[in-house]
């Protein structure tokens, strides 16, 4: 973890302190009751995909480790909850020495995973177990959103046949919900398969590439827009990008552009780039890219920002805009359209006399019914096609040359045997007994995990509106088991 | 500012890399072009108001002022700054000695303020004005969104007028887009009339009022609903809260929340509530108080959360719900419905020769095209009731006995002549000459400013549906200025 401290976001941060007082004032009662080293396991996951997508891209695991491997609390913490006057000296001189002594189960930052499917388990003391709930969530929540919200985007400019593969970069920094919202959104935003970010404290921390080049102030500052331009290329003359829509994109921006191209390109210098904020993107993309080729500029690329999504930048390749790299903010950085992923945390067993006994939480909503006992998550893939994903008791074993029947877990006359399948077990183990044991991977490979991930489903799940639903099925020992718990629930 | 820096929540941090990247290579252009001394005037405003409110509560000029406070590159910055390839050592040797010296005048935290409106200017060294716009409109656009949505729930929990002014707690931090959001979240919430917070480190940080109970975790692992409810009330006998819902609110949660209660009163205690968080708030919270009521337990309150909003608030309002206190989380901390405010920071002034001269950022959406010059903001009043704010040149002189005609800047014939008016400037000095002279207030003085500034605005403005538009009017020196400027544009 001597890496993590050092990112410039994690270091000298205490985060203790960052929870409900719902889980200390729980605490508090465990340890009143003298039930506070009562072993629990817990689920976290969620029931819904955010932005009718067919799926999430899991995300926030990185930070959830930083904070469990920091976990502690001060003096300062123990005198500001002493000054609350909830809880007694025995419980704060008990927090004293706090560590998380637990278990973590994740799936890899970067996997593909649907509802009700555990991306973490937690097992350990209910009083560790309780306290990282609120701090998890938060972290697991805002970047599995962001990362599912960029993929989303970057797919629909991936969509542009013509220019295959244009590359959007994330600017959201100055709508960002404060600070790690943009620091931490840049690197979902990767995760996610953007190519750089805006954010020159998100790219230090990161290594990510970072761009930028002028924005409409540097254009107003000079006497003429042409000299503002010279202003710029003579700093950066290999690296300009000219915003040409201060005062008029065709009339103005664009000829002075070229006029600039062309000085650079007698000194042995390219004019990367000119970018378009505003104006309706397709009709000035194009009309641009003619006046550019027609001056011998072919190389020169046209950048496009203003207020993107997903939805327009389709919109907009589909009317065969001519743009090559897309600036993306707002939208993505809040991931406007659902800004909040409802990832839960779930008490699935408990320790009663050495052992675990299964617990489920019944509501009059079904789709709220908790899969109770402490579980395994397969990813089950025939002739490399995932067929279904299968949660599973965490002690049953397959034999992946057997026949196996699945079934859907409420239209239970859905069924499909499959054979000769291989099994992928997506739950690693990341904390045992406290200590960290995953080797956390570098941001790159977590991006490109995410590029293989998806090549394993069909393209009907992957779909932005209405995807076709993966199976999400239980194992037939955890199906039981579900029915048993309800029906002593039912008769209690 | 050594109080500030003790704020748990900014402890330690150092947030100079916080920018996008154009700010660095502009500053790099002018630095280059041996024009980074030069005076330049920027103005911070939105251009529309979030939610279809009527107007915005202004807020995160704590954070701002922190952050321009500790501003400096450390080696460290340099460091990477050197690694991107993108700059001469002159320009890094120069930012060694970078400070903030500017001036920078604000509304006060709490302000209501409305589009167009400076909230914030800053004037000083291009360099320094220049480095500072993203964080700061990350810090502003963030606050006063949140402050704005709070505001808007707390106004509809109000409306209960059978039980006026029920308080509204936040608790998003799980749903926050990650720590900061929450933390800022949470104080932002509390400046648009939020009682109190379930976060511990915002509570920490600004001294709220914090909040917490049990979670059905804590239910499920007892052996009965009853004997959880008991553990719970041993613990905080003065202080309990019990969760009514996991298994069956009226049948179950309820009737042995009340048998807790009369165990309570036998002990010189009071159940102080029970909290319902699913299901049908209307319905149950009606059944529930009639039970509570009947069985004697007339003060115990009935706190609702559930995925609400101040659209479900009010609905439930209006049929009669028997909810004292409402925990807001989701739709609150991310202000679900529109999350981002879109302030922006443009040019206004530059200084040629030693004098100011204005600029004007023109756009072919007239809404776009900016008020030039270095401003000033008035609020009017007439018989203690705002009746319009006027944007004016900064040296402009009003005399409050003589009349002033008022007119709309787009629809020039609409005139209105006002006479015994009194002025408020709401810009006031916050640094100057790089050095803080204000006293930031205590963020209780901040949720009253709210209140009390409310009071002078006319329930049409004030409406959360399609509010009437509160007049904005420019000074007849600066239209005239405007008109001068377009026209100069048009003719170049």
């Amino acid at each position: 973890m001597q890496t993590l401290s050092q990112l410039p976001v994690y270091r000298d941060r205490h985060l203790t302190l960052l929870t409900d007082l719902y889980q200390l004032t729980m605490m508090y009662g465990q340890f009143c009751a003298g039930r506070h080293e009562e072993r629990v396991v817990f689920d976290l996951f969620y029931r819904q995909n955010p932005c009718g997508n067919g799926y999430v891209i899991a995300a926030g695991l990185e930070q959830a480790a930083w904070y469990l491997s920091h976990l502690h609390f001060t003096d300062e913490d123990l005198a500001y909850l002493r000054s609350l006057q909830m809880f007694s000296e025995a419980f704060l001189d008990h927090l004293k020495d706090f560590r998380f002594s637990g278990d973590l189960y994740a799936v890899p930052e970067g996997t593909v995973v649907f509802p009700n499917e555990p991306i973490i388990r937690v097992e350990g003391p209910v009083l560790e177990v309780q306290l990282i709930e609120s701090a998890i969530l938060s972290f697991v929540n805002h970047q599995s959103l962001i990362a599912t919200k960029a993929r989303r985007i970057v797919e629909a400019a991936e969509t542009n046949f013509r220019r295959p593969g244009s590359p959007v970069i994330e600017m959201g920094l100055r709508r960002a919900q404060n600070i790690d919202a943009s620091v931490f959104g840049a690197r979902a935003a990767f995760i996610g398969g953007c190519v750089a970010t805006s954010n020159v404290m998100a790219a230090e921390s990161y290594n990510l590439p970072v761009v930028g080049t002028q924005a409409h102030s540097w254009i107003q500052s000079f006497s003429s827009e042409l000299e503002s331009f010279r202003g710029y290329a003579d700093a950066f003359p290999d690296d300009t990008v000219l915003l040409v829509d201060t005062y008029d994109v065709l009339r103005s921006g664009v000829p002075n552009a070229i006029i600039v191209g062309k000085e650079l390109a007698a000194k042995g210098h390219q004019l990367k780039g000119i970018r378009i904020d505003s104006g309706d993107l397709a009709y000035l993309s194009k009309r641009a890219r003619q006046m550019l080729d027609a001056a011998g500029l072919t190389e020169t690329a046209i950048v496009a920002s203003s207020d993107l999504d997903e939805y327009t930048i389709r919109d907009l390749v589909t009317q065969g805009a001519e743009i090559d790299t897309w600036g993306v903010g707002t939208h993505l950085i809040t991931s406007s359209e659902c800004p909040a992923l409802g990832c839960v945390y779930k008490l699935v067993a408990e320790e009663v006399d050495g052992r675990l006994e299964p617990r489920i939480k019944v509501s009059e909503n079904p789709s709220k019914v908790t899969n109770p006992g402490k579980k395994k998550l397969l990813r089950l893939y025939v002739e490399d096609h995932a067929v279904a994903d299968l949660i599973t008791l965490w002690d049953e074993v397959y034999d992946p040359n057997e026949e196996l029947e699945l079934f859907d877990p409420i239209h239970t006359y859905k069924r499909k045997v499959i054979s000769n399948y291989k099994i992928e077990e997506l739950l690693i183990p990341v904390f045992i007994a406290g200590k960290l044991v995953y080797d956390l991977p570098d941001i790159a490979t977590i991006q490109k995990r995410v590029e293989e991930q998806l090549k394993y489903f069909s393209s009907e799940v992957l779909r932005h509106l209405k995807p076709h639903e993966y199976h999400v099925d239980l194992s037939q020992q955890l199906w039981d088991l579900k029915q048993t718990l309800l029906r002593q629930w039912q008769k209690s």
